[in-house]
């Protein structure tokens, strides 16, 4: 049976302000809530149907179906949906490997795909400039299908980040080199900027490795690709190079 | 000056039925608005705001701000909405060169991206099976950013057209081979599957050549990428071997 309190305090997770005070965020679904109990995260409050299988054994508020729904930020939810508790706020670490930098990548579900592309090309930072949409958003956190337990991801000014890395700094820009027959180094920072207006002035001084994303459409149309997808096939190449 | 029924005319394209009924899809801002203008498409109404550039000089209707907020089926209106006359359903042409195949892509946004990604890469012709999205929904012609008025879309049965097929048709598949240690032809056709379930049981029997697209994740995790992106990589990886 499900209180109104109860409600009322998971709708509110929907906005960045109550995840901050409260540091809770929700996930839902078998297959997120799944992945994040298995990397550790320590759920606070699960709500599930009499249908949820619960592998992990965890307590659960037993809901009906229409109290989901309730619930449920999904167009269709599925069996359950648990608050988590953030994990803290880390430390700024010193970029190792492969990583990611998104300097002000606004679209939840852009972000919540690039955690997945990230978790799939196994890159394990990511850092976000602070006008970066929120990753415990809970339109982002469904949309990394799970990857978000697996990928870190860190809010943090990118212009001292990448000032003051050793590691080369990779950004796509127009007048980049062909990202197919440009050296790439295995450890290195992949810089994504925003969807309308690409990586900022600022940040864009301190890209060492410009790289260019060629288009095979002949003809003098203007044709852009999605973030995400200009990071899919960015860390691709990368990996592939491995 | 926006009519009561010029507003219900707009809003029933939403349903595909209705498309079909008027042969008129939905298109909207200006740079989407542009390329279909550009690529030859004939508008039937354009409404638009004053602040509208309009580059081409077409008639428009003009609307308030608040008229164009009703009309649109964006959150954010961009000065101009059209209706179009849907291409004739073209027949079914042989496939040529390096094509697409989409068998049940659900997912508006999806389908969009993959028109997008089609365009870039220089792909021409985009086959779906019946039970795939319609490709002139409002919100998968918004998603193509203007790409929809450069790729030819042909609904059919891809079992019909892949069993005629003297192209080699590649398929992503979990028992596939490495797609960077696989010989990939100039020419063929890549299939990609639905969202949930992937390629259909019977279209993958008609699949020649099964390509797998590692992954770099270490451990028992079971990640998966977003169609669309899968689609990016594999187009990529084509395209760079030509």
């Amino acid at each position: 049976m499900l209180s109104k309190n109860q409600l009322r305090q998971v709708k509110l997770l929907e906005q960045k302000k109550h995840r901050q005070q409260s540091g809770l965020f929700v996930a839902e679904g078998p297959k997120v809530v799944g992945d994040l109990l298995r990397c550790g995260f320590k759920p606070q409050t699960v709500f599930a149907t009499a249908a949820y299988e619960n592998p992990f054994g965890i307590d659960c508020i037993e809901v009906t179906p229409d109290e989901l729904r309730k619930l449920s930020f999904l167009q269709h939810p599925q069996y359950v949906l648990a608050t988590f508790c953030m994990p803290k706020t880390s430390e700024v670490t010193e970029p190792r490997g492969l990583c990611l930098a998104l300097d002000g990548v606004q679209d939840p579900g852009n972000l919540g795909t690039i955690i997945r592309i990230a978790d799939w090309f196994g890159i394990d930072t990511i850092y976000c400039s602070q006008d970066t949409a929120d990753a415990w958003n809970p339109k982002v956190v469904q949309a990394t299908m799970g990857s978000i337990a697996r990928v870190n991801i860190i809010y943090t000014k990118l212009t001292d980040l990448l000032g003051q890395t050793s590691l080369p700094v990779y950004g796509t820009l127009l007048d980049g080199e062909d990202l197919y027959s440009k050296n790439l180094a295995e450890e290195g920072i992949i810089v994504m900027g925003n969807e309308g207006n690409g990586i900022s002035a600022e940040v864009r001084q301190l890209v060492t490795e410009k790289l260019f994303i060629p288009c095979y459409r002949k003809g003098d149309t203007a044709e852009s690709l999605n973030v995400a997808i200009a990071t899919a096939i960015t860390c691709a190449e990368f990996r592939r190079r491995k």
